[in-house]
C-alpha cells in the first residue's frame, strides 16, 4: 500500500473534495484516515488526511483528483539514521519495529522494509536505496539505523482491528499475567465510595471461598460493614457451617489442610443439625452456630439469598429450591446495589449477571479465566475480570479496606 | 441520560452548529453520536446526530443552542404495544431487552424502564405513564407489551465500549464454546488457496501432537503436499521417532494408551539410536527409521527447523541448540510462507509469532485458552485462536483437505 | 540408604525372624520390602526381602540380628559395563537412569551414583571405585557405561509414593496430552456391550453441545438407538430449539460461525414460541419443531429430565424448576442405566455424580481439566476423565458407534 | 459380592490355611483383605481376614474349605437403628452413605441397600427385611434409620482403587479449591529449616513474576537471605530491568496497570541499554540499574543462571543461548540445593525437574493446573503443586518468612 498526507485548510473545508473525503472517512472507507482535524471558532480549520492506494500509480491518480478539489498534498521528510555504536548495540534513539508492513521515506519515495518482524530496528542501505529489518544481535557497528518516527509509516491491517488502536501488548481481559494488588486496591476505593454514596455491596460467592479458607476474610468484610447482600447456594452455607461445627470443609481440616477420618460425612451431618434446629437463624440464636460467614450474616443483618441447585445435598433450611422463586428473590435483593463482586462461582455469577442492570459495577474473580470469558459471552460486558485465587483475593481486599 | 435526534440538511451542513458537532463527534465527545450521514453529489446531504445529556434540562439547553445553529430537532414516535396472549407468554413481536439503561417514548416523553435486565420484555402502564421490565414467567394475559424497536432507546455505556458495537453474546476470541468444524473447513479452503497462489504452509508443533496420536494425521497432510515447513523442538522429533522405533510416546503405547514397562526409557534409547546413526536423514536412508512425521518430512522434502531448549534430553542430531542460531534458521525458512498453523506449543508459537510479519495468516490451536491469550498479548494480533484438542483437530483438517 | 536382600526358605518361614519381618512388612515398615514370596503346596516356600538402613553399620547390625533368626543373606553381583562406542553415544544396552537415589554394586559394595538425574546413564570409574550419572551429550568414547539392571539399586522415596509403583510418565488422570481416539473407540465398544446386556445409556449434557455444533452428532446417537436417557438443563433445550427455529445458537449462526443481527434475542423468542405451543412435545406434534436434539428425543422416546437452575431464561415448559423435584426425577430415570456420559456441564455432571451408584460406568468429557478434577473431588471416583473438545468428541463417537 | 471375616489365632498361624491366605493376600488376590494382623512376641498372634465371593454359595464353599484349614469364622452383629425424630431430619448418629455398593446385616444375613447414592442414610424395613438408601429430604418421622457403622459393609471397587484407600473428597493434587495460606506457611517453615541445615534455596521463575508486580516481594526474599540460586530466562531479567528503567513491564505501568504509549518498545530499549553497558553487573556498578530483582541478585550474590530460548528478544548479555551449555550451568548451580520453588514457568520448571534429584524438595506454583500435571507427567513426582496466583503467593511467602 502507498500513501500520502493531504491537507485542507480554511474555506476549502467546505469544498466538494473535503465533503467527499469526510463522507468516506465517516463511512469507514479504508483508503482515508484522519490524521488531524480542527474545525470551529478560533481553531486553524485544518484537516490532515492520509490517502492510501495499492499502487503508486493509483495513489497519484487519487491525489490528482483530490488536488483538483482544493486539497494540498503534504510530503513527509526522509527517515533519519544514526550509526550503530557497536556490534549488537543500537543507537539509543533507535526506531523499534512492529510486525506490521512498514515503509520508510528514502529520497522522497516510500520504500518497503524487508523481513519485517517485531522488536527489531530498521537498517538503511543508502547506496541501494533499500531498508531491512534487523534484530539487535545482528546489527554491525556503523550501520545506518533508523532513529525516531520521522519518515516511517506502518500499514495497519485495515479490517477488524481499526478499533484496537495502536500495536500493544497485554491488551486481553482474561490474562493472569497482571498485577492484582493494583486492581484490588482500586476495588477497595470504589467500595468505600459506593458505601459513602449510600449504595449497597453485593457478594456472589461459591463454596471454594470456604474450602480455600477465605471464610474468615469474608467475615472481616461483613464485620467492617462492607457487605449488604450475599447471593450463594446451599454449598457455601453448608461448608461454612461444617467449618463452624466440625472444623472441616468437605472433610478437609481448614487449619491443617489434611483430610479427617469420616470427614466426608461432616457436611451432611451439619445440614442435619441445622434442619433439626429449624433454621440457620434459630441455630444462631440457640447458640449452636457461633462462627463463620452465615453466623456473621445473621448477626450483621446481611440480606442473604441462598438459591438451590440440583447438585445440593439436603438442602439447608432457607435454601430456595425453586429456580424461578430464587430468581425473584435475587431480583428484589438487588435494589440499591451499586457494586457486585462475584467470586468463584460460575452458576451464581451468570445467574446474577442475567438480572443485573449494566449500570451496576461488577467484578468477577475466578482462578479460571474461562469463567470470566463465559460471563462476558452471556452479555455482562460491564464486568471487570480478575483471574486470581480466592483466598489471597479476600485477604488482600480485607487488608485494603481496613487500611 | 436523555437524548434527542437532531437533523441537519442542505446548506446547514456548512453552518457553525454543524461544524461544532462534527468537531465533537470526530473528537469522540460522548454527547454526540452519528445516526446517519450523507454528504456529496446526488445525496440528500443530510446528517442525523443523537445528542445526549445527563438531565432533561441540560438536554433542552443543548438543543436550543443547536437549534440556533440551524439544526432541526426530530422527535421519535411513541412505543407500540400489543396485549400478552396468555399468562407467561409474550406477543410474538415482543421487544427483547438488553441490560443497558432503557427508555421508552410515552406521550412524547422519554420514560425510564424500571428494573431493567436482559432477555425480558417491557410492559407499559399507560395510566401511570410508566414502563417496567418483566421476565417471561411474570407477564400476565392482556398486559401491554412493547413490540418492535420504535420508541425504544437504549443508553449504551459511553466509555470503553464504543468500539464493541451492539450488545452481543459470544464475542470473545478464546471461548471453547464454538463450532470448530466450521473454522477447520474454512482453514482447509484457505490452505488450498494459498497453495494455489504459490505460498508455503508452515506448521509449528509441540510434542502433544505425537502423545495424543495425531502424528498419522500430520503425515497425511505431508503426503498430500500441504506442508512445506515444520518448526518444532527436540521433543516432537524424539517422541515421533520413539513411536516409529518402539510404538510408544513418552512410554505410553499409542495403540492401546497403556504405559509399557520400562517405557520411560524409550525416548532416550530412540535419541541414542539416531545419534549412533549420525542423523535423522541417515537413519531414514539406512532403513532404521521407516515411519512417522520425521520420516515423512525427510521423504517429502519438508524444510524442518528443530530448535533446542533447556528441557531437552539428548538432543537429536540436527537440533539447533543455540537459541539465536535457531531464530536465524527460522527467519530464513519463513521466506514465502503464507499460512502458519501453530499447534500445542507455547514456546515455539510465541517464538514464531515474534518473527512473523503481520501479513502472514496465522492459526493458533491449543486446548488451553491461556496459550492463545498469551500469543495475542505478545503482539501477534493476526492470530485466529482455536481452543480445541490436537488429535481431532488434525484428523478433521486432514479429512477437510482430502474432501 | 543401604540395603541387602535376605532370603528365607522352607521351615525357616515359621521362624521368629520371619514372623518379625512379616509383621513389619505388613505394617508398612519402610525398612523391609518384599522382593519375592512363595508359600504353599508344591511351591519352593521361599521369601526374598530387601532390608534397608540409613548407614552401612546399621544395616550390618540388622542383618546380623536377622541371620540369628535363621535367614540367609543374598548378595547381588556387580554391575556390568560396556564401553561407549563414540563420543555422545551410549552402548545400545545402556542403563537409563531415574531421578531417584541410585546405587551400583562395585566389587561387592554398594556405591552411590553421583549427580543423579533422569534420562541419563551411569559411567563407572573402576580405578576410583566410583559411579557418576552422565547425560548423553557428555559421554566420551570408551567410558565404562553401565548396561542392564544387574547390580543397580534405586531407592524410591519411602513415604507417600509406595502405591504409585515404579517411576513412570504420563500417569495423571487429567492430562490433555493423550490420545482420545483410543478412549473413544473403547467407549463405543462398552456402549455396544451395555446395550446388548440390556443396560441403558445416559447422556448428561451442557449447552456447549449445541453452541459448538455437536447437536447433529448427538442426534445420530439418538437415531442409532444409543441414547436412552438425557439429563440437561433449560439452556441445552433452548439453544437446540433456537437452532431449529432460527439457525443460531446464542445468536451465532451454527453454519457460518458469525453472529447474526439481533441474534441475542433468538433464544428468548424460541422459549416464547414453545411456551405459546404449550410444550416441547406439542411443538413437535404441531410441526413447529422439526429438527434438533429435543425433536429427536421426542420422536425416539428418549427419557428426558430438564432440570432448572437460577441462570435460566424462561424457562421452557417441561423444565423442572424445583431442585429437589428435579433430583427425584433424575433418581427415577437412573433405573437400569449402565453407562453415564457427562459432557460439557459441571452443574449437571456433579448433580448426577451425587446420585449415581459407584457401579455405573461413568465418562466425564470436558475441555477444561478442572471439571474432571472437581467431579473426582466430589466422590465420583469411578469417572474416566477425557479432556477434549465437545464437537469432535461427539463426531468421533458417532463414527465409532456406526463403524 | 458377599463376605465374612475369618480369624486365625496362635498355632493356627502356622497352618496350611493361613499360608494359603497369606500367599493370596500378598499376591493381591481381591477375595482376601487384611482387617487386622498381629504376629510376634507378646502379641496375641491373631489375624482377621475378610473373605469375598460373588455369591453366597461360593462364599460358603470358601469358608468351609478355610475352616478345614483351622480358621474360625467370625460373624458380625446386625445393624442398629433409631427412629427419625421428624420429617426431613435424621437421628444425630445416622449412618452417612457412600456411593459404593452397600450391605447391611439383618437377622444374620447381608442384605443389599437399594438405590445407593452418596451423602444419604439407610432406612430399614424390618418387616420386609429390606434396606433402602434415603436422602435427607425424603425421610419420614419414625422410620428406622441405620446408626453407627455396626453391621454395615461397603464393597469397594476391587480394581485400580485399592491404593486410594477410603472414600474421600478433595484428594486430587491439582485442585484450586484448597487453602494456600496453610501450604505457604508450611513452605516458610521448611525454607527456614533448610537454611539452618546449610542447604540452598532455588527459585525457578517466569516473567509473570514481573508482569504481575511480584518483583518487589521476590526482592524481599533476596534481601532476607532466603534465595541462593535463581534460574530464569531472558524475559524475567528483561522485564525486571524494564521496570527498573521505565516503570513498565511489557509496556504496562506496574503502578497503575495501564498501558503506556510506546510501552511495547521499552523491553527492547532496556535490552539495548544493558548491551551498551556491557553486562547486568556493569549496569549495576555504573549506577544505571539501581532496583529490581536482577539488581538484588547482583548486590546479594545470588547465583543466577539465565537460560536462553528461541522466543527471546535480544538477548541480554549473560543469557546462555546454547541449551546444552545452559543445562550444564544449571547442573553445576544445583550443588547443595535443598528446596526448589518453581513459579510461573513451564519451560524452566520442566528443564529443572529433568536434572533435579528426587531427594530435592520441590514446590511448583502456577495459576494453571495443567503446568503442575505436566511436571508430574515428566517424572518430577516429588513436586508439591500449588494452583495459585504469582503475586499474592510471593507476598504471602515474604510475610510468612518475615513473621
Amino acid at each position: 500500500m502507498f500513501s500520502e498526507i493531504v491537507e485542507i485548510r480554511g474555506k476549502d473545508l467546505e469544498s466538494e473534495g473535503w465533503r467527499k473525503i469526510m463522507r468516506k472517512v465517516l463511512s469507514d472507507d479504508p483508503i482515508y484516515e484522519i490524521e488531524e482535524l480542527s474545525i470551529g471558532n478560533g481553531l486553524p480549520n485544518r484537516a490532515r488526511i492520509a490517502v492510501w492506494a495499492p499502487t503508486r500509480e493509483e495513489l497519484d491518480i487519487r491525489l490528482e483528483a483530490l488536488g483538483q478539489g482544493g486539497l494540498t498534498i503534504v510530503t513527509e521528510p526522509d527517515v533519519q539514521t544514526q550509526p550503530a555504536p557497536a556490534d549488537g548495540v543500537f543507537p539509543e534513539a533507535f526506531y523499534s519495529t512492529t510486525n506490521f508492513e512498514t515503509f520508510v521515506r528514502l529520497a522522497g519515495e516510500w520504500a518497503p522494509v524487508a523481513k519485517i518482524e517485531m522488536d527489531c530496528t530498521i537498517v538503511i542501505d543508502t547506496a541501494a536505496g533499500t531498508a531491512c529489518c534487523v534484530p539487535i544481535g545482528s546489527v554491525k557497528k556503523g550501520q545506518a539505523v533508523v532513529c525516531g518516527p520521522t519518515g516511517v509509516r506502518i500499514e495497519q491491517p485495515k479490517v477488524n482491528d481499526r478499533d484496537k488502536g495502536a500495536f500493544e501488548f497485554m491488551a486481553s481481559d482474561v490474562s493472569s499475567e497482571k498485577s492484582k494488588l493494583l486492581v484490588i486496591r482500586e476495588m477497595a476505593l470504589e467500595i468505600r465510595a459506593a458505601k459513602k454514596a449510600g449504595q449497597k455491596i453485593l457478594v456472589v460467592g461459591g463454596p471454594a471461598i470456604i474450602h480455600t479458607g477465605a471464610g474468615p476474610f469474608l467475615c472481616r468484610l461483613i464485620e467492617g460493614g462492607y457487605l449488604d447482600v450475599l447471593f450463594a447456594g446451599n454449598a457455601l452455607a453448608t461448608h461454612d457451617i461444617e467449618v463452624a461445627l466440625y472444623g472441616t470443609s468437605l472433610g478437609v481440616n481448614t487449619q491443617t489442610g489434611a483430610p479427617v477420618p469420616h470427614g466426608h460425612e461432616h457436611h451432611i451431618r451439619a445440614i442435619n443439625a441445622i434442619r433439626a434446629a429449624g433454621s440457620i437463624e434459630a441455630a444462631v440464636s440457640k447458640g449452636l452456630l457461633t462462627s463463620g460467614v452465615m453466623h456473621a450474616c445473621v448477626t450483621h443483618n446481611v440480606r442473604t439469598v441462598l438459591a438451590g441447585s440440583i447438585r445440593d445435598d439436603g438442602p439447608l433450611p432457607g435454601v430456595i429450591t425453586d429456580a424461578q422463586r430464587a430468581q425473584d428473590a435475587m431480583r428484589e435483593a438487588l435494589d440499591g446495589v451499586g457494586i457486585a463482586i462475584m467470586v468463584a462461582t460460575t452458576l451464581h455469577s451468570i445467574a446474577t449477571g442475567n438480572i443485573l442492570p449494566a449500570r451496576v459495577r461488577c467484578f468477577c474473580v475466578d482462578i479460571n479465566p474461562a469463567v470470566i470469558t463465559k460471563l462476558a459471552d452471556r452479555g455482562t460486558h460491564q464486568s471487570i475480570g480478575l483471574v486470581t485465587d480466592t483466598e489471597p483475593f479476600f485477604k488482600l481486599l480485607a487488608e485494603a479496606l481496613e487500611a
